[in-house]
């Protein structure tokens, strides 16, 4: 579903949900008993803070770089939208750097990094591969990767889905949580965040019906991915490798 | 070992460690994987947040309290000083509420806590129980419990040593981290933390040998527990059972 | 009238003005000699502060709730839209907790609240009674409702409107603040405020006349709710139970 | 009572109160209908701040500062310690200005304030006159000038005590908030304040009667200002023009 | 080039450079050697900061304001547009003043500023003459213009261009400092802000052909100023006497 | 002079006022005119901040430190003490990092850095060489450094006294900027600072007498360097290489 500002309503609550627990992921994926590098995400007074990487500054890497930030680690955003990053900028000040996503800024920050947090999510889309094996193979042992974008496909090269019974994984030395479904471990809080979003819909869903509630609010219709087998959502048919078909023709409209 | 500003110097980075990791542990707690309530330390936009209560405001439960405000929790942190609460005020404003260390207040608010951190540390001595069994019972399934004060005997009464391994249990439905050791868990920042803490008592010691180095510094002097068999600290002689002789004595000076 | 953004030139800074007003006069009907349970918004180090319940997060519940975390209170803004919450939650991080409007949240909050500021302001349209007599009289004694929507109607159902020789009065032994004309009490700032917003379109209007001012700036022409009696703002036209016409029509444009 | 850090065991929470209420009170003092000039303290956007002047950067200077600035108020702290005022200067940053207290940098700063928190508190001594009766006629008609050292003769030389049936009072057509134990108009918080900060010292007292309570603590001890007509502290004897004698010496030790 | 949010993509990174460059050019021509009055941007403890008045509250604008709050100074922005300054507002909280832009307000701003920074830019006009002679005359001796604007012909009447060489010149006693190319001082930072905003359309230009490309991506195309000796631009036609054409005509669209 | 809590009360204004400069020097001296690397403090969003590095966390250096974080670069504070970083990694949180002094903390922070602030100052005698000629040619060329030590002979090994007129040279393509009294660019700041904090100590002087006036305040005692040719200070004694004798044996007492 897309809403006025752009977002995606039902989406941007699992985003902020994933993007808070990415950051205590990391955190414990960093610690020995994980395979973790032992360091500690705000350092001490006297010792470095770990650095810490967000690739995307959307709703989910905002609030991963916020915890990092809340845990005074040394956090640098990379996103490939200017505008974006000017807000940014003005939201953490000294706290964060923000860097324009090249190739070769995102290669330098990840092979530097304690940890890595992947939050480049395309609605509908397969995840962009933003980091290479070859990237992975040059970080220092120890450090983690957290994937939030594994649902579609995830944003690492050397990504596989996990589950929290057996969060993570090694791969070449290095800690990789992907996690499907990361809203789960922290059921209570996801659930009210879902029914706070949903509650609107399902309300006008049981009021009219779906065809009456689809056509009269377009944000529900903007929703609308697959309908009988056929794809009204370009992004999903492009992944699917399906065709395409306008919501209005689907629904005979 | 003391310090000019009464601070224990060897002590400090070792509270900082385990105040910054309890939260980060605490978090984890909560998981639905590990018990926990499945609450989110910060919530989400129109979700509360998890309320998180630390007890003491010295080093470890400041930088814990800190940790907390940064993954924006609800914070309140319960002290017996007043003056160290005006600082704590001053501090966190309106991100944290300080409360006297009254048995009411406490019982109030640890019954009403996600996460309740323990840091209660009376430096040789045995930590007060401040938490009581009945406390713990009334506390919510899934809720947690972080024991910084392990290492002196725990501050909850339900409290006993686990290890990185295992490092959590259920007593009453809660979630207890009492883990000896914590700073272990993140060895890299924790050894930078303490080779920068005892560099130069370790260069003191090597230059001048033993006695000649706690004759010259006061704060190696009044660090010396015990020598030879003998108690040169009241708490640890108080807490052992045992005679306590001054330093001076055992050292013959 | 409106703006490119949505919002209302003239309203905004009375908004402005109510939102920071709300507080102060909220602070002073909690005083033992208005009636008030006698706390101080912010608490003392050791003693916790007030908890203020702020309906609305537009521009007035913004700007109360700001002034409410700048003398330090507990505070909760309750609004029905996710995307505003989103921006709340980012806006005061640790310092104030966000809930989604729901009736179950909208009464837990008031009856525990020592301070509810009503700032739910539907442009044109009667406010909507969001607090019930019965949640007022579920609070506590010598709490206080100050009502910033008493010119729509007010949106406790408790709520009458008052004056500024007279403010308050005491139902159900909760002290309501329900001024009409807010911003008079503080004149000087509210003439400038309100000389700000409307030089631009009296200008406007003295140079061309009505007519051609409306006709050429679509604002002041959205700002056109009565005219020959006839009512050409929707809202307006079913608050007062008359007919809509269109601007256009009315102007015979 | 002193206490080890210099500070005032029993005095503080008291100021911490006074602080605090001062700038509620003085917001109050503001409005047309209290006489005020109808300025909003922290004005609006596109409308100046009123200015506010601390004298004192004591604990209730730094508590009203703190809440002058929460209002967004334009806030100038002056104070004779220049390690105060580098401690003040760390504290707000660019939040307020501190000024060293010259007689010509009060006069300057008062007569150009919308309004004035007297917060010079000299442990048991009368307060210094900091504000003559031609500085107050100098400033502008509806000002506000708050006293928090009412109770000790006032800092303003045109202060006379008030109560909170009858808070204010006009003077050269400034408001005059002057009311004597300014914390009982928030009795509840000021009660729990209080009674944290006396626990201690009751219990004592109560354990051991007086004399023996206090022989066994200098806190205690360093407190007796009065005992069989005698007076004890330096600073009170010559308020009162009477002999001081060492409590020692009173006592009988 | 314009873009969806209404900025122009290209001139804003060029805006935050020389916003940011305007404080530390500023701070340096208060300097006695440069002819300034000797005044410390951020004050000392017990001696006030400097008075900065930034016009224009657009990117270079807000971003100067963030430079000089950050080095502590006393900040006052004007602008003419009450959305913006409600953002301001917001933005800056009690660190800065935020005035709406009328001509009195202007001249009292100025004429008792320390600093005046000119961040007025109109895309493609000639930026107005906010300061007159007379302001400047009026102003202290030793007192910093910082023109920002100096590429559209500068917004203060006394300003004529000047280079890196010979930054500064005085006019009645006043330090002006008008250098063109402000970004050119810190070419470092400035190449590779414009690499990144120019990229994009760099690699659309080379793939395409310029009116291919023109044709497909309309922010390309609505920042066409000039093509053939015909003005697309009707700021740009009206600051240079020409005629303006759409650029649809002139490309034979 | 000494003072109760340890400082020098006439050296801490000049400290400040120097911590203060050394920043916009420090950013001038970054850009190309002055033989810089053209890189902005702050950066912009997308394009990365430089690194600032502030050996010394003293009023010199954490004044510096401010700064640099409000003009957002990247800061990290190098200090021997651990009381001390914990203090600052209190005040700082996110926005710095703070590293124990080891040779190979400074080596790696200085040789990375974009600007290196000096501001390591012994009370009295000669500042220690932090800095050597080696760390200074392994700098990128361009970068710069800013000695506020120099006074005391410099901080780096590649330092000599220079003048506000030529305040800086080229050594291995780094910047220096080693202005013996810095202070005297801000003349108008620097003299109201340095009165405010003699004042008192003039007003003793010209009332009693010296003798008497240094025998009366312990500070003003202390303060004594030099009196009728003999050295009183042992540290200003040992640089110079002459016999220290008490001031009480010069003074006669």
């Amino acid at each position: 579903m897309t809403e006025a500002r752009g977002g995606l309503p039902l989406l941007a609550p699992m985003s902020e949900v994933a993007g808070r627990m990415s950051v205590q992921v990391g955190a414990h994926g960093l610690e020995r008993e994980q395979g973790g590098s032992g360091i500690l995400l705000g350092g001490v007074p006297g010792v470095a803070p770990a650095k810490v990487v967000v690739l995307g500054g959307g709703v989910a890497g905002t609030t991963a770089a916020r915890m990092a930030v809340g845990l005074e680690a040394s956090v640098t955003i990379i996103d490939k939208s200017l505008p974006r990053l000017y807000e940014l900028d003005l939201q953490f000040g000294p706290r964060a750097t923000t860097l324009f996503a090249t190739t070769e800024a995102i290669e330098r920050a990840v092979t530097a990094a304690d940890l890595v947090i992947g939050a480049v999510l395309v609605p509908g889309a397969a995840a962009p591969k933003l980091v290479s094996r070859e990237m992975v193979r040059a970080m220092r042992p120890g450090s983690v990767l957290v994937d939030i974008a594994i649902d579609q496909g995830g944003c690492f090269e050397t990504s596989r889905p996990t589950t929290h019974a057996a969060p993570t994984y090694l791969t070449d030395g290095v800690v990789h949580y992907c996690v499907t479904n990361m809203p789960g471990a922290v059921a209570r809080t996801s659930t009210l965040a879902l029914t706070n979003a949903t509650l609107p819909f399902v309300l006008a869903l049981a009021d009219r019906g779906a065809r009456a509630a689809l056509a009269a609010d377009p944000h529900l219709h903007a929703g609308l991915n697959i309908a009988g087998g056929r794809v009204a959502h370009p992004a999903v048919a492009e992944a699917l490798g399906m065709a395409y078909e306008p919501a209005a023709t689907i629904l005979g409209e």
